[in-house]
């Protein structure tokens, strides 16, 4: 999906939000816990719940993988179920060696077909490029993120002998020569709202991804005022705040209610941003 | 496996190699490619020829999720033929909020049974710390890699106001207090041997995990003189150069000569180092 397709359908549906699909099998609603197919029921119900009201999907490949091979064929077929309308995005954070990154690219572009993957940025160039050689495909790198140990490293200052930066705005400048716009993302954390205005001056025109809000603690409001670009430019994520919006049977239900919640704040925020044609 | 385990072994056998299994289907011999069940076969081949002369095994999960879940069945069941003799290394580069790496450490030290995980640090502490709350289990920390992108951020500067240090020395640094010497490793690239003696300085104690001999292109004797400590202190890893050792139906006879070789020269870089017991 290319950056065009990608807000035409924000625009279409009024809300640039993303449903994190971290599902935890110990978390399932009772009712659920005895099908044998309990994830990947529970993974369809809460996608036919809030399709309508969201952009993207983002499955955490983390929760699949404590599964065991199991859980990746549950991830494939989760994929496969997301409506070829909505960005389908792996959250797996990978990075190697190039001959590596490779293998990982393929893993998420060819033998699943996910329109983005996440990627994190200590290995550098050749460890970001593989991902970035396939067409209308999205490499994600991490920039700043909404965790406590955000201000171990990325938060650090960085001196080239002339100034001095923070890693975080270092990896996003240097990365932004190593893709485009229409390729490369950055996850920028909700949690940090005050430094958005700034992270929107070292990438105007970047779409971000945004982890945090709900269960991570951002403000929907703060978010969007401060990163709303022209054509969006953001998605915002959302996980357990809605895939844990109930823990009975109305699940889905409560999930779809929870989204469409964001999405009505989404396209009064998206409205003031609109271009006029 | 704890230090005492993996050092006793070593000396036992007069070797500190790893042989990564990065199997690429595309590169089997070809009197394989036919077999339904090839890639674990090839793997089995290569432990079996290869076991008596190393103690390590990597697993490097792209290879192996470019499969898709058929892939990750391979690996498992990979993992499971490795010797409990043999430390078990996932090559997977994780690294998440702290609520995503537990899924990370729940797959690779719970559903698979790995001593140890490779782990990026750009998250920080809070993203490292669940890998190291597994009793004898191990965290290898990417420290300073052996790939050409070092340089984009690993090298960089970082200015505390008194002093600059190198990145990869912050995060060895800093981590060192996350961990201990007993359940925290560093990877450290084999192609920079120069620096192998400002790493020891930094962490005269840790094990370091060597990728690079072999296709990446580094020196066992550099490497060894430069890093080697008193109950030996680093892994050094060969992957295609031992797997891929030759393509056609000896390639498991030859990947045991490869080892056998470097396993010699261990040996006697080892009986320098050899507590006088």
């Amino acid at each position: 999906m290319n950056r065009q397709e990608l807000t035409e359908q924000i625009f279409l549906k009024g809300s640039y939000l993303c449903v994190g699909l971290d599902t935890d099998p110990q978390k399932l609603p009772p009712h659920l816990q005895s099908d044998p197919d309990a994830v990947y029921n529970f993974n369809r119900a809460i996608i036919d719940a809030t399709k309508d009201h969201c952009v993207a999907y983002k499955i955490n490949t983390a929760f699949y993988e404590a599964m065991g091979a199991a859980g990746w064929e549950i991830m494939q077929r989760t994929a496969e179920y997301i409506p070829a309308t909505h960005f389908k995005i792996a959250d797996a954070k990978r990075g190697d060696i190039g001959n590596t990154s490779s293998q990982y690219a393929r893993a998420f572009f060819e033998t699943m077909n996910f329109d983005a993957i996440t990627v994190a940025p200590y290995m550098g160039e050749d460890s970001i490029r593989p991902f970035l050689e396939y067409e209308n495909k999205w490499t994600i790198l991490l920039g700043l993120t909404s965790n406590a140990g955000a201000k171990d490293f990325e938060l650090q200052n960085i001196s080239d002998g002339r100034e001095n930066k923070k890693l975080y705005e270092t990896v996003m400048e240097k990365s932004a020569s190593w893709g485009t716009t229409e390729n490369l993302m950055f996850v920028i954390g909700a949690t940090r709202a005050d430094q958005f205005q700034q992270v929107r001056t070292i990438s105007p025109n970047h779409f971000f991804l945004v982890p945090g809000i709900g269960a991570q603690g951002g403000s929907l409001s703060d978010i969007s005022s401060a990163a709303l670009i022209e054509d969006c430019g953001i998605l915002v994520n959302a996980s357990r705040a809605v895939i844990y919006a109930s823990s009975g049977a109305d699940f889905a239900e409560m999930a779809g209610s929870m989204v469409s919640g964001y999405q009505k704040e989404m396209k009064i925020f998206l409205s003031l941003k609109k271009p006029s044609s």
